[in-house]
């Protein structure tokens, strides 16, 4: 069984490196870029690069499906790249393949606002996908560079899944009917997102949880159970949103970037603008665990908490990481 | 046998590509910067992107050696990436990764000019290596990207060697001995060269030929003969710097760049300022018969002339273009 977390943005260190040893996570899907132009996201990959070459026995950069099972054999753990913006593609179609060969491989078409590709979740309008949000999933489609629809509208979202050739994921968020935030998804999106062999990487962090830092573990595998029965158990995973360690500038950078000079609590509010505190059974990398548990305790089998736990996700990252043979 | 071209500069297009299958050129490797600063080089290469998705029957990206092999088996042709200068690292050494990642497997640290590498060979002095060249050859030992000193004056060249662990090339250049050009290397050079198990291409650029564009094949292939001679048949290849179907304007962004406002002719001169007309053998890429013909007919047994016509490459790039494991 591999166990695959499909979002996270930490301040990574070797502490962080060897949790996830320790929690047994054979995959992390890491952002690499929120609001970084091209530039600025070739100067974060080269900081993975270093980090890879640093601590060659703990991490290494994961490309394919087969990553994964190389890491659970070498007792290390597979990073793969992502963008919760394009903004590193810039206007610029031809910087889709050179991201993917520069190890991306999920790219969200928009950051809670319009983009040159799709409406955010945080805009008063959405008008769906854009005349160049076509051409690019395109060229995704057509190089293996996932589209990724977490911080996007509803309609865009629709839009996406229908432009799409291959299968979308929601790689962090939550549902709707559960929890009633901004970011988590409708009945709508998430049927339709099943229904086209899309994913949905259940979130932990406290602003998408029932409770919030409060959420028990239980309420959350409750959730995942009655979405599973939404959408079909093949077609979730895990997308913590995991941001360990990281100050609260960090979270203000996500919210604003260089887009607006006033602040924009997004999901926060005026006297709570920080990270809030993650629930007490899901602290870092090595509470995994926990959620394996959770999910036999509310009643899925073997096979579907193996199936949540990562090999939903392998399957989709051997599926959708390279071009259409 | 396979068949290496180690160095190209063409005004590419669809008839080049068909000459490549047409004189059976295995492999080529082309440059994608003169000047070009990193984000250039980017754009360079969204261009080579495009080619390879216009015409993958003939041409697709090479990064190994066994991409040479398999372009042999397939019909068609591996394109190899080079850089003529340092410029798309900037200042930056994660650069050197971050290009290999993209495919970049020749770098030259010079290009006539001082670099912040070492010195080119058109420099009145010539101070050797750089200390930011000390730290760059050492990552691109790492990384497996080849140190490239065809443009590089004499002291810089022989220090390359002795900072870099790993064999260097100079990818297209002849022997002074034959025709005394500025670009043309010492005996001094070659045998360090051939000690140290690096490679020569042989140039056919005009401005390299005894004679220039009057140069015969026989003569050619002699030269050919006498630095085997000197520094081990296992050591040379071709490189024949064709710059096929380029305006005249492009030889002047070769020389000038943006480094000056003043015209500099480099081997031309002001009355001969153009690229100079190919010797009539060497034509394109239909003409490599006729160099193997030569070779034969001068002495060299099927062997050496496999080697020569592609073998010592291939077997370089074998070993060259990885990291050490």
């Amino acid at each position: 069984m591999h166990r695959i977390d499909n979002l996270q943005y930490a301040n990574w260190s070797e502490k962080i490196f060897r949790q996830m040893r320790e929690g047994e996570v054979d995959a992390v899907h890491v952002t690499i870029s929120y609001h970084e132009n091209f530039r600025e996201t070739v100067a974060n990959i080269e900081k993975w690069n270093l980090w890879f070459e640093r601590f060659p026995d703990l991490i290494f950069h994961g490309k394919t499906g087969n990553d994964v099972r190389l890491a659970r054999k070498t007792n290390r753990t597979a990073i793969f790249f992502g963008f919760q913006n394009p903004s590193p593609i810039e206007d610029d179609i031809g910087l889709v393949e050179i991201c993917h060969m520069l190890g991306a491989r999920f790219m969200q078409l928009t950051y809670n606002n319009q983009s040159l590709l799709a409406t955010g979740c945080y805009e008063a309008e959405d008008t769906g996908i854009t005349r160049m949000g076509k051409q690019v999933i395109k060229e995704m489609n057509r190089i293996g560079l996932v589209v990724d629809m977490s911080h996007s509208a509803e309609r865009s979202t629709l839009d996406a899944m229908e432009v799409s050739e291959r299968p979308i994921a929601i790689t962090h968020a939550n549902p709707y009917f559960w929890h009633a935030a901004l970011r988590n998804k409708s009945d709508e999106v998430l049927k339709a997102l099943g229904q086209s062999g899309g994913m949905l990487g259940f979130s932990l962090y406290p602003h998408h949880l029932k409770g919030k830092s409060d959420c028990t573990l239980e309420s959350f595998c409750e959730m995942i159970a009655k979405t599973a029965e939404l959408i079909g158990v093949e077609n979730i995973g895990l997308g913590s949103d995991l941001c360990q360690d990281q100050p609260d500038s960090i979270v203000e950078w996500m919210r604003v970037g260089r887009w607006s000079k006033e602040i924009d609590y997004g999901e926060g509010s005026a006297s709570d603008a920080g990270f809030p505190p993650m629930p007490e059974w899901f602290q870092d990398n090595r509470d995994f665990g926990n959620i394996e548990q959770g999910l036999k305790d509310i009643g899925f089998s073997q096979t579907e908490t193996a199936g949540i736990m990562g090999e939903n996700w392998l399957r989709f990252y051997d599926e959708n990481f390279e071009a259409v043979k």
